[in-house]
């Protein structure tokens, strides 16, 4: 059976980070989807781990072969997801997990209406507006423009196939692993994978 | 938040019954569909509780009124699924369980398209055969007849949602409750019950 293509986005400061970490280390068949960058690597950063590094004119070959998913500009670095990589793993029945903004989500799903597009919602606006000043770097200025952000993003939300509330981490992870089994179990991807021929 | 309308079916052999049983005691929101039928009572059966025991006259009163999700003539006794008794649970945020045939399902799904429809599968077709085989209770010739209507069965099952395959039955709940989850997390189903104004 094909793997699944697995998006998480959600709204920042609702925690996506802490639960796709908890989720790829309970779930062995998940794994993350690297990008690849045209930024040069950090300090401890391994080439094929964090990101594929890749040089600029390399990024621009990538994308004129389609070989990306998605890509975009960020401060002058090019950041892609490529698509060739995670055929390869989705074809040898492995899962693999993108956490990418809802813009980027939005042009996956265009391409890959199959995937499993879950968006994690924060349990209310109050508590996000709480863990977003909990990290002390912002003005009230900057605060409320995050949360202006927040709220667009969350809006489009809406176009995903799952909204998961983020209430307690174990919770949300949970309720996402529930979502993989039952996607597992969908007539049109278990058609492949039943020993039964009438089924088919 | 409104319950959910869960729909199991499958082949004679697959052990429906069985699964369902299990998916009740396992969770307390989820409640069997009791049907209304016109034949009697028999000994212990009380009213409200294996069946509604209802007139003729009022059977087709009931149809008249358009109070049935689905019914049918069995052996020249009325069998039906009360569609009030269901809607007042699911508008209490309570799950119904319907375990009904694969015709019976069709025709609820289209009146109903917002419910949960599960297939069960057998394992394969030799399982089936010797499931039924097990029973003792067959002729060669009734055997044939039935795994080739069984065959047919699995075929409707692609209408269906999800496919369950009973290996176990202990899988095949967990399954189930697993899908359960995931379907309270739909966007659609989920937009109502967000605290989040701007998700809905």
């Amino acid at each position: 059976m094909r793997g699944l293509l697995i998006v998480v986005s959600g709204a920042s400061g609702t925690g996506k980070g802490t639960v796709c970490k908890k989720l790829l280390s309970e779930l062995p068949n998940v794994h993350y989807s690297i990008s690849a960058t045209t930024r040069q690597p950090r300090q401890g950063e391994v080439d094929g781990r964090e990101y594929y590094f890749i040089s600029e004119d390399e990024f621009k070959r990538w994308i004129a072969d389609g070989k990306f998913l998605e890509y975009a500009e960020v401060y002058g670095n090019f950041y892609g997801t490529p698509l060739t990589k995670i055929e390869e793993r989705l074809n040898r029945g492995e899962d693999v997990l993108l956490e990418i903004d809802v813009q980027g989500a939005l042009n996956v799903k265009r391409k890959c209406p199959d995937g499993v597009y879950i968006f994690l919602l924060p349990p209310s606006l109050d508590e996000l507006k709480c863990r977003i000043e909990g990290r002390g770097s912002e003005t009230p200025d900057s605060l409320k423009r995050r949360l202006q952000a927040a709220v667009a993003e969350i809006q489009i939300g809406r176009e995903y196939d799952y909204a998961v509330v983020n209430d307690t981490v174990d919770k949300a992870v949970a309720q996402i692993e529930a979502i993989l089994v039952a996607e597992r179990c969908r007539v049109a991807r278990s058609a492949d994978k039943s020993n039964l021929e009438v089924f088919k």
